[in-house]
């Protein structure tokens, strides 16, 4: 199977969960739609393929199994984050893998509503790892710590604020918009490479691993994503292509040109793939080919 | 002291804690001044207070003091809630605790952000009474799951989005609007109550009393905000009187009539009461307290 293969049969067992997690909780019948309308849009499950495979790597037999909740709930927070970016008062955006984004297809109320609602039940999902699913609680709690710090406002929420105050300025210094991208899309990815070694009950030594790949493959993701936004079309991205020049948003190629950004990307991958060195295994070539897709989407 | 002073005092501790909470954090400069406008914006601190009140009774010595964290949680989720709800998509209120709402004093952006960060930093506290203050995993996780089932989408924000669609609804039958505010308002009451027993390492019986004694005085609370909306004045309120009616919502006074409204939050009081039967000593009696003084409020 090619990496891509291997995502998507990965993906799918993610999907298989996430298609019933909202079900039987008594959630209103609208903001339940809006929730799915989001939640089931595809994707490529990245966050939590990232999460299950770490675990899987240091942990025992059937790990992967048990932490699929709290696998599911990077998806969870990961869209509600989608969501509320696209809202009017954000980035504005009315398209979202290629479909209408929430608040267009339902309402702005709505859409509020579902992301919180996506928030507040990930963390539920979390600790049903442990209540539901018997991992140890200490772990589980450690993880939830780990996960709250880089989903919130110094983390993904705080990189949010940041890139909307620095929209529209031109000539951002590349530390500002490394640091803002560190919050924004790296500190999600790196948690959930974290929070499965975590999760595996793994060492110190293990979970530092965990984390420098995470961050690494995080900072060439979001290179890429710069990237593409530049090299490819509305229809490939699901979104407006260009969207980023168009609301004058500073981007690594903006800042330093589109043959050095891909470069860069690749110096990240290489970085990221010295803490895959002391491992084996499937899981371990899975990682390992991941970091490399990662990059060789832009070539 | 009279029991509203009781209530300051205790609501002083909380603010002590709360103050300090979301520093040093690593979250941007304008978004913390936004969380932190609403979260110190004064307020009963009636969740916290409840939790910690609840703890005291069933747990051991010092309990309190190491399940601060996770009280001030509550706080910041029921904090997020009324900035979300202030926004122009959703009740479009300008003012709040007799200054300008959130979205108002900053901009809408800031406003959903900092929902979002305050919403997700409430988990990280929880975890912290374990991860910090060695409370025991189990108990804390427990309670994590329980709290965000109440303040997720099949509990206060589902509560928020049926309150949306029956908003210009004439004669909402009863039944639903107790549903609708048993979820909106009630739902994290009763949470803050019962987690405050699950910290405190309370058996089952306990736990429910706790429960029961919220959902029943958080019924109460409710109807008593309808009726005050109707009988108060804008400065006493802090947000505009009659903005229930001028909304077109239903409330119990409109359904029902004051006199029949304040007398139906007695007998909820008085079905709360039985709750605390059972226990002795300063807390029950703080807790006894608390209870009539919800409904006397409207006397």
């Amino acid at each position: 199977m090619t990496i891509k293969e291997q995502l998507a049969v990965r993906a799918a067992r993610v999907e298989d969960f996430l298609v019933l997690c909202m079900r039987d909780r008594g959630i209103p019948e609208r903001l339940l739609r809006s929730m799915e309308y989001s939640l089931l849009a595809g994707g490529k499950r990245l966050r939590p393929v990232l999460m299950l495979s770490w675990a899987g790597l240091l942990g025992s037999e059937g790990v992967t199994d048990r932490i699929m909740p709290f696998a599911a709930s990077l998806e969870c927070i990961h869209t509600y984050s989608l969501i509320h970016d696209d809202l009017p008062a954000m980035d504005d955006d009315d398209l979202r893998r290629g479909r209408p984004s929430n608040h267009k297809q339902f309402d702005e109320a709505t859409a509020i509503l579902a992301g919180d609602g996506l928030l507040t039940e990930a963390f539920g999902l979390m600790s049903a790892a442990s209540i539901v699913n018997g991992l140890p609680a200490d772990r589980v709690l450690r993880a939830v710590f780990v996960l709250a710090k880089a989903a919130g406002a110094g983390g993904m929420v705080g990189g949010q604020a940041v890139d909307m105050e620095l929209t529209g300025c031109t000539d951002v210094p590349l530390d500002d918009l490394r640091t803002m991208h560190a919050m924004k899309t790296g500190a999600l990815i790196t948690a959930a490479c974290e929070c499965g070694a975590i999760l595996a009950g793994a060492g110190d030594a293990d979970v530092e691993n965990a984390r420098e790949f995470g961050r690494n493959i995080g900072v060439a993701f979001q290179i890429v994503d710069d990237v593409l936004d530049v090299v490819s079309d509305t229809e490939t991205l699901g979104k407006p292509a260009g969207s980023d020049e168009a609301m004058g948003k500073s981007t690594y190629p903006s800042l330093m040109g589109l043959e050095k950004s891909k470069s860069l990307a690749s110096d990240y991958v290489e970085i990221a793939l010295t803490r895959l060195s002391g491992y084996y295994g499937a899981e371990q070539e899975f990682l390992w080919q991941l970091a490399r897709y990662i990059v060789d989407r832009v070539y």
